[in-house]
């Protein structure tokens, strides 16, 4: 009998008519059978969130051999919980999020989508991918990240992951130098808030900011990389225990 | 001259006026210069979302002596960001979140909104602590919780938290036997949705499902604390990087 081709769940946070998503779906069909469920329209920053207060629903787009797309009016993360359970017939060999509009390094993994749906399908213990790269423009060029994740896939697909760690990936713009298996970086947002006045209201703000990076010498940071022309693999977990502080704490209480 | 009184920034995702909240405000009065800055109605499920297509807003609900309470058309985390960097004129000494009307313990920690406050907060450098009650019905009964909270939020006042770790206190429903230093249990949410038919489409559905703990007879998790009656402490990392996995990745690419 056959063997079944890897069957690779795709979601992101930018909405399933992005480009990025779209490149991606290209750079990974060689590599096995292609269930896309994306959100019908952009939640970029929805991180982990839910929908709590309405009922989520989904529709198919298309459907050609080997890439099946479906639209999701949830959130990232429930595009994957919907997919895994009310939609695929087998469990996905591997989640893949993004290829975000955007730079998710950093302390920036806890607000992003694509890292929200690569957190589910961890959780889920499946090993799971997020790609990014640093350029948020609708029309930003994706052709130069083909080789590096299909590399990246193929070797998650080859050797899985351990079951509690996922990839964080980041690209930068421009030409790649390589890659760099790196730490998450060390950082703060800064000047968060550009007021925006309604009417006379003073009271009215869109968030905004800029990442400080606080160890910018750091060359095994993940901003690091970014910043010197290479591509950023994190490693990163979905166990936040802080095992290191457990013995010190149960001292003081 | 006298010292200034410590400034707790409360927080939480069911809204202003959940009981949760007020309770919290309540135990906390006697330590320090309370400012609430919380979600002008509930956002369960946040986690660290981020309003990105609108702008945010703020406006004073009451002003007595010691205490000092906002309403945000914001996320949790979005409190947090507008009370620091646009709202208040010192920083905080303590971020608080909650008190949850619901279980954050396990892998929940993810999607919790009272848990995003908690991150936002230890990523400003601030030493954070969310505190959540395993009963989520809008008249729990917190009071148990009382002496709990104030001795741990007196310890962190003492003596701080790591520059990036927080806590993520969780309560069994009814009598409490003590509180224990544990880990975040390992489990999946499975049954994850349920059907919720629309005019005869079947493609609707409600979130749902049972946090199956993979490891129920782990004494150290959180999950088996609340399942025994115990308060469960977790203390929780904002660095998401699995470091046990950067070399061995090297040598895969």
């Amino acid at each position: 009998m056959e063997k079944k081709k890897p069957l690779i769940l795709i979601s992101n946070d930018d909405g399933v008519l992005a480009k990025g998503i779209n490149e991606l779906i290209r750079f990974l069909c060689p590599l096995g059978e292609i269930v896309v469920m994306a959100p019908d329209s952009a939640r970029s920053g929805s991180g982990c969130a839910l929908s709590v207060t309405q009922p989520v629903c989904y529709e198919l787009i298309s459907k050609k051999p080997g890439v099946t797309v479906y639209s999701c009016s949830g959130t990232p993360v429930e595009c994957i919980k919907l997919a895994c359970s009310a939609v695929l017939d087998r469990e996905p060999d591997l989640v893949v999020g993004g290829i975000n509009h955007g730079d998710n390094s950093g302390t920036n993994v806890h607000y992003s989508g694509t890292m929200g749906i690569v957190i589910e399908g961890c959780l889920k213990g499946i090993p799971s991918i997020g790609f990014s790269l640093c350029d948020h423009t609708p029309d930003a060029e994706f052709q130069p990240l083909e080789k590096y994740i299909r590399q990246i896939t193929s070797v998650v697909l080859e050797y899985g992951l351990p079951i509690r760690t996922c990839l964080n990936v980041n690209f930068p713009c421009g030409e790649i130098k390589g890659v760099k298996v790196c730490e998450q970086a060390v950082g703060q947002w800064q000047k968060e808030w550009e007021p925006c006045p309604k009417k006379g209201i003073s009271n009215h703000f869109w968030l905004t900011g800029e990442f400080i990076n606080m160890e910018p010498d750091n060359e095994k940071s993940d901003n690091w990389a970014l910043a010197n022309g290479y591509a950023a693999i994190t490693p990163t977990t979905v166990d936040l225990t802080d095992y290191s502080f457990i013995d010190i704490l149960k001292e003081r209480l």
